[in-house]
């Protein structure tokens, strides 16, 4: 798996660096490439797997792929700002606004954003039937309905006295981490025309897993190996998937998860083994 | 043209309150509906009529009309935000960041600019080709080369001793303004899969003449017909065309710009006369 995302990681370097090298040198491109580096690129992963899945070459399928990584940045370099969850690091480098400013940030955020959107519709990427749907399901993943919403949710909780229940977690997190998953799982079949629908249940159920599994390295993991704060959510008294399933409920309800995700690829057989493998992955990763 | 205006915003406002009703009763979407209500609609106005000239229906044309104000929208969210602007009025109402809180306001604009391309999206816009081709230069005009560089380097641009001169200016401000109204006067063009580019040197010179009256009306103009602060530009020291020009300069430099514009819509005859006018209230307009 490590050798996967490996290549994955190198592929999608590469492209991300040649579509950010006519932005030039000023400030907020060169806080793109640094917003853009690093990370697991399990999303990337998931579309590449689920593109080649269904016969779609990596060629094109390169820029959904470099377009949910460059929307995933935006909304970390987001996320991170002091009047969100305020984080000093991220994939073990110092944010942003740490590095430059909170008004680079959120200028660097805003055009990581429209870059998902360019790299989506590049004329590679398929028909414009293809390139418009694509792009229309990422915003809608995105946006007020998704990921944004998500997390919104996510800052609510955190207020005094909120004490979410299971059930509203799940659905903070299906906004917050889900929303992308589902997208990149389903990137391939959407290339191909072909229905997207086991795609979505499988990465409802592992985006759910990984998340449990963050919230898991948020009180087993160190800071050095996760490449940011640990340990953050249990000194606010933040509800978390941990602290309602307690530490094993929580391993073993993500492990049923996998299983769940593992069960809606069952129709295609042995060719979504990189798939299963990204799901397991999702629960026994470091960081 | 008053009227012609109120037209495209009665439209554009009623089609993106439908647009924003599946986003429920949570903070973001009020926030989202408080930042995209009001406004001149020039940018819609501009796609409207450039459709209407390429007989382009406005049943289809209202889609990237409701995208490109979503996306202003956004930018202005963005950018009263207290490390940018720092603006507590806007259209005659308190900034999203003051009516709610700074958190609300960078992730309503996070989600406005995702439903500018659900909308730019939408399958009643066009064909897949043009869907993709309008998503793909409307990220191109909002991004890291287009309105965000524009807004990045008018930030810089109030740093002491910056002192920007004209050459300068201009090309900030064809980053800030002009791309988005560049994008609003092709996008009739791009619907019909017609040339664009006499639209866009018509576009490219109105929006100059745009800006250059912003710097008029922020010397002369008083904040309640604004519904904005005025004379924060001069009393930052900040080089605007009227401080560079006088204002006597400006205003016929902002007069020789529109004739520029008119010129560039010589070959349409009468039939862009709607967007003649827009240009001569680019410059006439008090607010």
């Amino acid at each position: 798996m490590e050798a996967e995302l490996d290549a994955a990681r190198a592929a999608v370097e590469a492209h991300l660096d040649r579509a950010l090298a006519p932005f030039g040198g000023h400030d907020i491109a060169a806080a793109m490439r640094h917003a853009a580096t690093g990370g697991k690129r399990l999303r990337a992963c998931l579309v590449l797997a689920s593109a080649r899945l269904h016969g779609v070459p990596d060629h094109q399928a390169i820029w959904p792929a470099c377009a949910i990584e460059a929307l995933h940045a935006y909304s970390l370099v987001h996320d991170d700002l002091p009047c969100m969850d305020d984080d000093d690091a991220r994939r073990g480098q110092p944010t942003v606004h740490v590095k430059w400013d909170e008004m680079t940030a959120v200028l660097t955020g805003d055009a990581l954003q429209a870059l998902a959107f360019e790299l989506v519709t590049h004329p590679e990427a398929g028909s414009g039937e293809v390139r418009a749907g694509l792009a229309r399901s990422l915003a809608q993943a995105a946006g007020g309905q998704g990921m944004v919403l998500g997390q919104a949710l996510d800052m609510a909780a955190e207020r005094p006295g909120a004490a979410l229940n299971l059930e509203q977690i799940t659905a903070l997190q299906r906004g917050k981490t889900g929303a992308l998953f589902e997208w990149s799982a389903a990137a391939g079949a959407r290339m191909a025309e072909a229905d997207p629908a086991p795609l979505i249940r499988y990465a409802a159920a592992m985006g759910q897993a990984f998340q449990i599994h963050d919230d898991v390295i948020d009180v087993t993991g160190d800071a050095e190996a996760a490449g940011k704060a640990v340990g953050k959510d249990a000194a606010k008294g933040k509800a978390t998937f941990v602290s309602l399933l307690g530490l094993e409920g929580a391993r073993a309800r993500a492990a049923a998860l996998v299983d769940e995700a593992e069960d809606a690829l069952s129709g295609y057989g042995s060719a979504a083994d990189p798939l299963r493998r990204i799901a397991r992955f999702a629960i026994s990763r470091k960081s």
